[in-house]
Order: structure tokens, then C-alpha cells, then sequence
């Protein structure tokens, strides 16, 4: 199992618009080897630094899998519209974090 | 669903002791209502800033459920060793962040 999160910070008064792109994206995930499942998910708002986290959140079978779909036709298709609306609804740019099993079932 | 994650910056040397805590300890989660799944995951090692990222993942049915678990003396039992290796260990305290799905299923 392999958790590969992207966290982005999201200005407070565009967080509606942030989870309508989320909302309204054709998903092609369920086609790739390895996928497990998807969400979005919304963390705390941070006030002092001006933002609310969220993080999609999705689980593979394996590190490999994950990386063969960052290769791959469906990865590119689903990003090319990303950052078009950069400036408006982030505070910097995402993060990403793969996280693989310690311990745990 | 929610997802209650608990971010520990671990010193690259001490991950092998770090993650012996979390091997040899007694969960006693499973006891707990809306209580789902638990893993430890480890995440990147940010060389520059000297640590290597480790998050616990508890997966809850509700909000409510990681709330009434904060508040029980299953919590209070699963804390009660904690912080005593500190600065052995981590690059300063673990930060706790909270989730709900906005998107997936």
C-alpha cells in the first residue's frame, strides 16, 4: 500500500471554487493497474498564514504503480489544466507526499 | 470518513527507534466505535531540513468518533509514554491535522 497525497493551500474565500474544479474533473483513475481509491479531502484552515489545507488523497497497491501512472497518458491527461487558475486560489504551490507502509492493516 | 494524521519530523537517525515505538506498542484502537483502519506511514526525508517525514493515519467513520476517542481513557492509555524520548528523536512536535472527504468514495 502507498499513499500519495498532494497538499494545497487554498485562500479562504476561494475554497468553493477550489472544490468545484475537484467536483467537475473527469476522473480516469479507476483505469489505471494498482489504483485503490480517491478522495479529496479538506483539512484545518490555518487563519494566521491565510489559508485552509486540503489534500487529495489517493491509495495504490504499490510505489510502483503510483509512478507508472505519473508516466503515463491518463497523469498527463488529467493535468493539463492545472494551474490555470494558480494565482487566484493558492497560496504557493502544492506539496506532494508519497507515504509507503510501516506498520499497520 | 475521516482522517485524523498525526506528522512527526523524526531525526534520520533515530527512525529505526521511532518506528520500534510504534511496532511494540498495544493498540488498543480496534476496541474504539467508527474506529476503521490505522497505518504508519513514512513519507519523504527532507535531507536539508534533517528529517524524515512520518504521519500516523487513523481512518474514522466521523469526525465524532476521532473526538469521542480524544476524550477516552483508551486515549489517555495509548498517550501515556508519549513525548518521554523527545529530543532523541524528533525535530520538533508532532502536528495533528484533520480531514473530511469533500470528493471520492
Amino acid at each position: 500500500m502507498f499513499v500519495a497525497m498532494n497538499r494545497f493551500k487554498v485562500k479562504p474565500d476561494a475554497t468553493t471554487a477550489f472544490e468545484e474544479i475537484w467536483k467537475s474533473r473527469d476522473s480516469r483513475l479507476h483505469e489505471m493497474k494498482g489504483f485503490r481509491e480517491f478522495h479529496l479531502l479538506r483539512g484545518p484552515e490555518r487563519e494566521a498564514e491565510g489559508y485552509v489545507l486540503y489534500a487529495s488523497h489517493t491509495i495504490w497497491e504499490s510505489r510502483e504503480d503510483f509512478e507508472a501512472w505519473t508516466k503515463s497518458q491518463n497523469f498527463r491527461d488529467a493535468h493539463k489544466n492545472a494551474g490555470s487558475q494558480g494565482r487566484d486560489i493558492y497560496v504557493g504551490h502544492p506539496e506532494f507526499e508519497g507515504f509507503s507502509v510501516v506498520e499497520g492493516a
